[in-house]
């Protein structure tokens, strides 16, 4: 069964070794001055920034350095937006992982607004238009590459907001798995765990597709794979490029399409524990995800415990559906500690005092007791999600 | 293993139930006149050709009726062209299956072409530009209205050419599986073969990724059993939404991006045979494809076959490689039989003793013996497949 669905992603991905050496081609049709953004420095170490430097001698080149992960508003985002106006800036050249990806999406939509952009990120206006944005991937992660949404942080506000435009598609994508070789095995983790539940988030909704269910299911398999192919040798090509494609496929709605919306409670989760305590987001989705999976668990909701047992585990299909349940979620638990992610929230600085607070303000923010959620969660609910994984 | 690829399909699906009521919106944006295009009188039958014209009435609507199952350039590319340039149409309205899409596409691109039309099909010039499309689709099969390819048909040169341009992809195709509810058996059967056999020309290719396989194993389970589920029940929804959504993955890409490229063999065997003796495509596809499996088994490419039986047909994974090949090939053989599929050429109405001019005609239209096939086929291999097909 296919649910109604709208789906688009005009974003073009151009896949492989050395594809960046066509970005002068593609930057060209939108003009000469260009935004570059980027992190904290790792692409000066692989010696991207060189590489795209030299690649761009033609064009005026505008810099934005130092976006942070989970990237904020003010400075960044505001930054970005001002020198775009400032410079007439006609493309921003993203040139990172998620964060960047992020920070620049928001700033293609606030370079072209005249009020407050933070109005524009926290969904009080809506976007008409945004600047280009030409991105290189240099992380598997977030699949940022390839949709439309974004996650911006207001310390200020202790707010960490999901924005989404039809407008902030990146228009290219360049993605070569060469430069995730550097990644550390910790961001390596991250970012896999970060997509293994970009899947799971649209797994676990109703209806559901044969078809899509498959597709979950073999992009499930890859990234469980592929990141221990990866953490043992870190230039494994194939498994590099596996986990940087899996990944681009997380959050554009493909994976879904089809399907029921699941709410992607984890993820409402999570971002309020990196709003409180910046933790990196694919190690607190990954302790949220078992203990979630415990609170939700019901005879409703049981069929896809088993539909993940029996397809992506293995495990016997005459087993009682409660038991392989079981088995999944602690199947997941072992597989997240086995690519070295501490399972508890207090490993990564989670405080205990926090939970109230945090439950009252994911509830504030994403209301995730809303009918439309796969499964409602209330106050007492969360609150037993979050002592479950501390 | 992900191979490089470039991959982007700018159409924007929307999918579901009465999803048609929007037609008006979308295209209002391209412009006041619209040419709609159709096939054999169906769209009347079912009552879509009345919703259209009553949803359009503040549209001028030219008509161009009367497209042919492979479609001709002459009379309905050069007609629907000719209609375009006359009365300035600004936007074309495709309704029907891959042959009103198809010859649309094309339609749409000589309509901005000064030259004759077939220069343009026939790939000795290039489209600069094109009409922007939309579709309402009334056929689950070949994948067109998600994809910048059409196959026309010139009669007179007894010709069948694949047209590609960026310019064709459908600028937004409806998807109301209800619409497909009245499809016969027959074309419910060859729409699914088609499909099917799309994946098929994808998965036999090297390299390929253990991400893509798991998408082409999932889409070929979910149109194996939808289609018996859909032929048992003409108006199950659930298997019609599933058959139209799979079907609409065929051809654009997405589920090779990441493999090497195959060459689409058994595209080329039976565009001859549609070419010389009119088959249904699918059907040709159908009767082609364990002849040609049984032609490529060797011990490079038995690795593909182990695949499918092991993860598509649930086949004992400790039987030896070439007993699981045999046993997928006659499981294919049996699948497109118990679907009403005559598993004969000569059933179809095809000729044995054209078989000699048709591996001509293949190997010079599309050189099916170059390198860049997975398995080149010569003249005598063409000839085998065919006779063992008859």
């Amino acid at each position: 069964m296919i649910a109604d669905f709208e789906y688009g992603t005009p974003t073009k991905l151009i896949f492989g070794k050395g594809v960046v050496a066509r970005l002068p081609e593609v930057l060209a049709q939108y003009g000469k001055t260009v935004l570059m953004t980027y992190g904290g420095g790792s692409i000066k170490k692989i010696g991207l920034y060189d590489k795209v430097k030299a690649l761009l001698k033609d064009f005026t080149v505008i810099e934005l350095a130092d976006i942070e992960p989970n990237p904020k508003y003010d400075p960044s985002v505001v930054t970005g937006a001002r020198l775009c106006k400032e410079h007439n800036v006609d493309v921003i050249l993203a040139v990172g992982g998620g964060s960047v990806l992020d920070c620049s999406k928001a700033i293609a939509a606030c370079a072209m607004y005249e009020g407050d952009g933070w109005t524009l990120i926290s969904g009080e206006d809506e976007a008409k238009s945004a600047l280009p944005i030409v991105d290189i991937l240099t992380l598997a992660a977030t699949g940022s590459e390839y949709d439309a949404g974004a996650v911006i942080s207001n310390t200020a506000l202790k707010d960490k907001r999901p924005f989404h435009s039809p407008y902030v598609y990146p228009a290219v994508s360049f993605l070569d798995p060469e430069y995730t070789y550097s990644v550390s095995p910790w961001q390596t983790a991250c970012g896999t765990a970060d997509a293994i539940n970009h899947v799971l988030e649209q797994f676990f909704a109703s209806p559901h597709s044969m078809f899509n269910d498959g597709v979950m299911i073999s992009a499930l398999r890859s990234l469980m794979e592929n990141v221990k192919l990866a953490l043992a040798k870190p230039d494994d090509y194939s498994a590099r490029s596996e986990l940087m494609y899996v990944c681009s496929w997380g959050c554009n709605g493909i994976l879904s399409n089809g399907s029921g919306y699941s709410g992607w409670p984890m993820h409402s989760i999570e971002h309020a524990l990196s709003a409180y305590f910046d933790i990196t987001h694919g190690a607190g989705l990954a302790i949220i995800t078992p203990r979630w999976m415990q609170e939700i668990l019901s005879e409703r909701t049981v069929e896809r415990f088993v539909t993940l047992g029996v397809e992506l585990f293995g495990f016997d299909k005459e087993l009682s559906p409660f038991v392989l349940a079981e088995k999944v979620i602690t199947a997941f638990y072992d597989f997240f500690l086995s690519i070295g992610i501490p399972m508890h929230l207090s490993e990564v600085g989670v405080k205990e005092d926090a939970i109230e607070e945090m439950a009252e303000h994911i509830l504030k923010l994403d209301q995730t007791d809303g009918p439309w959620m796969y499964v409602p969660l209330d106050k007492p609910a969360l609150v037993r999600i979050l002592k479950a994984s501390m």
